[in-house]
């Protein structure tokens, strides 16, 4: 089945919440990187993606839309344009894997959805997405789920630690440096992070330093 | 395919990293109640269980053998005597499904694992567990792939919130007010814990304190 994807990004002064941990250059690097896997993994998916970004941003593998509006308003904007089925997914999340987007992409259902941590929207599929609007923020998972029963769509909620971990805070890090394949894990250990069990714990250093 | 499953369970002061939002007695409650959920999610897969307590406790729905030593040594104690696979499942896990434990048991591989978050192990499926052992603790999850590798079985990893989520700190309680189905979500809300979204972030809060 073809399908589209919608990838927001925020080139500038990204992942705010790394700040403790990253620099600011460090930050959009890693963003980028981090971008770089959702993208490759939607690509192997037989996927086209159009990124949103807040701002300029050039990407070989994307098509790019500069939107300067809010998240809901950008996604809100594409969405009556598509004549095929919708597969938002947030850029912060470098643990996805074709396999794993598959269960996304062939649910039975009109729509899938994998929820964040702490309540939140990390991917949508949705077969017919003209009528739908997305409201990010807060307890978005439970707002879409109610959307799509306004729409008499069935929904499927996929279960996937993969999937559900958005790396947004330095906690995070220890879950990507563990299960992650791609590059934001390897970009992690050429910047001098690295896992340490010394004190019974899993926990992330760099350079010496325990961050997480 | 018949398999037995192995739970963990320890009766008197458990859950003690929830101590700030629950008293000792609560926490205990708590702690029965989500075995009650991991219990029943392992039965409706048509499976049987034994409990290894590490104090007396009286299960209607399960075996019971008291061990007082360690976790290792107690599942260590139990696996050679195995005739069957092994379901070795923590006794935290109470947004475990029928459906999400049938993905561990229907694995084609020699041995299923589900990774905790931070690096240790939530469920181990072994379908010839007489010569495994288990090292839990830390990086337990590294450690099971070790000892798998050893033994020349092939491993199937499982990626799911729902069982990768082991409930230890207050913030785990807003992952199982949002997804829970069981009596363990049930309790927290006859005990006076809700959901709040005022602040703009998803937070559990108790007679109107915020907790996580």
């Amino acid at each position: 089945m073809y399908f589209h994807a919608l990838i927001p990004f925020r080139p500038v002064n990204p992942k705010t919440r790394l700040s403790g941990v990253l620099s600011e250059e460090e930050r959009e690097e890693f963003a980028q990187v981090m971008l770089g896997d959702v993208i490759s993994a939607v690509r192997r998916t037989g996927c086209t993606a159009t990124l949103l970004c807040t701002s300029k941003y050039e990407c070989r593998d994307a098509l790019v839309a500069i939107r300067r509006e809010g998240l809901n308003e950008a996604i809100n904007w594409a969405l009556p344009q598509f004549h095929c089925p919708a597969l938002i997914i947030m850029s912060d999340l470098p643990m996805v894997t074709p396999g794993s987007l598959q269960r996304v992409v062939s649910t039975k259902a009109d729509m899938a959805i994998v929820p964040g941590l702490g309540g939140g929207t990390n991917i949508l599929f949705i077969k017919n997405p003209e009528k739908f609007h997305v409201e990010y923020y807060g307890f978005s998972f439970r707002r879409h789920l109610q959307i799509a029963e306004e729409l008499g769509m069935s929904v499927e909620i996929i279960d996937s630690m993969r999937m559900s971990t958005d790396v947004d805070e330095p906690s995070d890090l220890v879950e990507l440096m563990i299960h992650g394949h791609g590059n934001a894990r390897e970009w992690l250990y050429n910047h001098g992070f690295s896992l340490s069990t010394e004190s019974g714990r899993v926990r992330v250093v760099r350079e010496g330093v325990e961050v997480a």
